[in-house]
């Protein structure tokens, strides 16, 4: 079980409960009203455990699992041991995530304002939420129903945070709007200064960068992100992105819904990435670029042109990734003598 | 218009006052006395709004654009819409870097030390500072005439802060001296120990590191950016530096004024930069190296040897910037088997 | 000499005592009761100052340094000028790294809690312990013996910290159990959600991430860098491990004993690195890896396949080193249209 000093765990829930909130077809070894009081892997799993298979190649762990129940897809039902309760779904790690969410839930939001925290007398704070000790929130600021707000995180004037969003310690936001239910993590910088200067040999001139950042709902941003505010658009991170660490996105980016964003990927300014795109780390991509919806681009990979919708790409600058495969292969045979063969 | 919950928008400002203020030519299509009300986009400007071009790409938006004024180089002045007055200017992007940050100067410092600051004793802090909420200042800092300090900085002993620089929030500085009309985003790190150990496999000794990290004057330096002090001589940030958010700059690194380093850059220890260096996002830079005035390197480049002054080179390992796109052309015809067509 | 600002010197120290401490072999030009006052590198060496030499290409150096005292190898001890006194040791670089700390120790824990630090009434804070000012120790803390800890930074509840630790301002912690004689500098984010999610069109569905993250002791960790929680097993860091700044490390990933993680080096989900790895600057290593003892990886990497013990590579997709330097070389000519000469 997890480490009871940094989480807590509900239930326990019968099998009944967790096959209706999974929507899951209940095969039990005994009977509905069993109780489970804990998520497992297979292989770890004891007695009183939910656990869950999505792939074939840990049947071996499934045949042998000492778990009171499993998610399991219908194709593999029949591969069950003897004993284990089966809650039959189409997507058991899906499932599974939902399940493991009931036992142990994202922190609960304690309402109040820290007394160390200091508040703008023309801020607006609304019903249930928590903020942190040695916060600061500018004037105008607005925050939603059920938001918490980390400790020493600060919200400059007019920073919007919607409806149960939780805001980690150690953030700064500033010129930006976010939406309902999202999740930022420790030590986030949103809207500063997009790095925009009339450059020249007598200097470097500042453009004043006159846009912001707007942020939809369900989108998580990982420790360290750093995210700049438009220069005159803004830099939009649509509903359900998911940004990990480390990740830096220019001024006047667009990323799609449903995006992904692998940690330490660098997008430079004005780009617009389509729906549920996915990045892989350390992925580079060059400014001014339209990637399409649904591109996938493998990790480190640098983006110098345009990308077509659904297309999977690789290398720096990346190719189609089974030309990416080909040029490594290519490449190796080069530097081993081996050229030859391939003609 | 910038959204007013984040921006302060001064003037307005007559024609003439602006073309005065830019140095250029005006050409008045009414009188110079019109106000001037807002900056714009060609494409979005309205009534009342001065807006720039500075891309012939952009001759159609500006054949019918409703900006009141623009900012216009001679060659392409003859091809503006009737009604639009003009700022005949050699560099119109800087000339408009220039007026827009009169529409939209930089947030004013408020003097004043936040009752929750920190401040040591023997601090020196000059006539017009700003100290933000929850700061922290060691002993013997030094902090010059209008300079600014935000919430949460921490400036350990000794620090000095020359006149007019703005350090953001949730930044953290020792060992460090910085000049004038300097700007820090927030979560900066500069001054810790350099990653210089005597390495063995008895255990990695650390070798006590006993430089400063001396910064000049109109540098800028992203957020959650990391410079480390030097070993023993400093490290060395010159005038006029731009530097981007997450960039690394490790110990004893020299980088010459002008320079501008993008987002995610890595420079490993006692590598020299000189005057104008310009390197693209997730470029890395080996140690020990000189790279020279001017050179010009390709994002996500890795550089391993030195650079001779103006070179614009790509790849990783770097080569030259012709070669590079040869060698990805020559690379994806292997990979795709026309191969021969090359011969 | 280091800046009296910033470092505070001790000594001076006789050249017996430095010779013990070192486990040198003295030659002393004159007595061993001489007093030697700092350190410098040989070319800036002055009178009463202790220098090295590790290394042959500084011979010239050697030759004409004004230092009183020098460590050096057997090897080239007769090489030395007249009047330098001799510290005959095996390993030069590792001699002064200690040496240099007698003169230059680390900063000194000052026992006592900041009174503006919130400390949670159940937190236990051993003998010694330094607590900075703003910060917040949650629930059930525990802090060792002569531990300190930075202003602004924050323990969630149940994170420990073993005996001698330091860990800077600014940090984040939290699901995490810290060793002894650790060293975290400002801005480390620790135990934070790992990137986990039951991915789809519907919506990416966050796994509860149940594990944490374990540091062994005479850990280093850089500026600004981020390690996630495991997801279900711990992610692990043993002793002796250096980190350097900006580097992500994901959820379950195990760093063995001793190795070495340069600036910006990213690391997926759930790989196993040996002892001793040494990975360069802005390597990526793919998730669900096996890197074996004492793996050398070249700056700039990309790692999609486990890798075999001792191993030297380089490249992305990474290769034998000899292999790269040879694709490099392969791939040059090949755009230089010299591609014939290879056959």
């Amino acid at each position: 079980m997890a480490d009871p000093r940094f989480f807590h765990r509900a239930g326990p829930f019968s099998l009944s409960e967790l096959a209706e909130k999974a929507g899951a077809e209940l095969r039990a070894a005994d009977d509905a009203t069993r109780l489970i009081s804990d998520v497992a892997p297979l292989a770890t799993a004891g007695a009183g455990t939910l656990s869950f298979i999505d792939n074939r190649k840990y049947l071996s762990d499934f045949a042998t699992t000492a778990a009171a129940a499993c998610l399991v897809a219908p194709a593999i039902a029949d591969r069950a041991p003897d004993g284990v309760a089966l809650l039959v779904v189409k997507d058991p790690y899906r499932s599974y995530a939902l399940l493991a969410a009931l036992f142990y839930p994202a922190p609960e939001t304690v309402a109040g304002i820290h007394p160390t925290a200091l508040v703008d007398a023309t801020a607006e704070v609304a019903e249930g939420v928590q903020i942190g000790p040695y916060t600061v929130i500018g004037a105008g600021v607005r925050i939603g129903p059920g938001a918490s707000v980390g400790a020493y995180t600060h919200l400059e004037k007019g920073v919007e945070i919607g409806a149960g969003s939780r805001i980690g310690p150690h953030c700064s936001l500033s010129h930006t709007l976010i939406g309902d239910k999202c999740l930022l993590h420790s030590g986030v910088r949103i809207g500063q200064d997009g790095f925009g200067f009339a450059m020249g040999p007598q200097g470097h001139l500042k453009v004043p960068q006159l846009g912001r950042v707007l942020i939809g709902s369900d989108v998580e941003i990982g420790a360290n992100t750093t995210i700049d505010r438009g220069a005159g658009p803004d830099t939009v991170i649509e509903d359900g992105v998911r940004i990990d660490n480390l990740v830096q996105i220019g001024h006047n980016v667009h990323v799609g819904a449903g995006s992904v964003l692998v940690s330490q990927v660098g997008i430079a300014g004005s780009s617009r990435l389509g729906r549920f795109v996915v990045a892989g780390g350390q992925v580079g991509i060059a400014g001014h670029l339209t990637i399409g919806d649904g591109v996938q681009i493998a990790a480190q990979s640098g983006i110098i042109q345009d990308v077509e919708t659904g297309a999977k790409i690789g290398g720096s600058p990346a190719v189609g990734i089974r030309t990416w495969h080909r040029q490594s292969v290519a490449l190796k045979r080069l530097a081993t003598g081996k050229g030859k063969e391939s003609k």
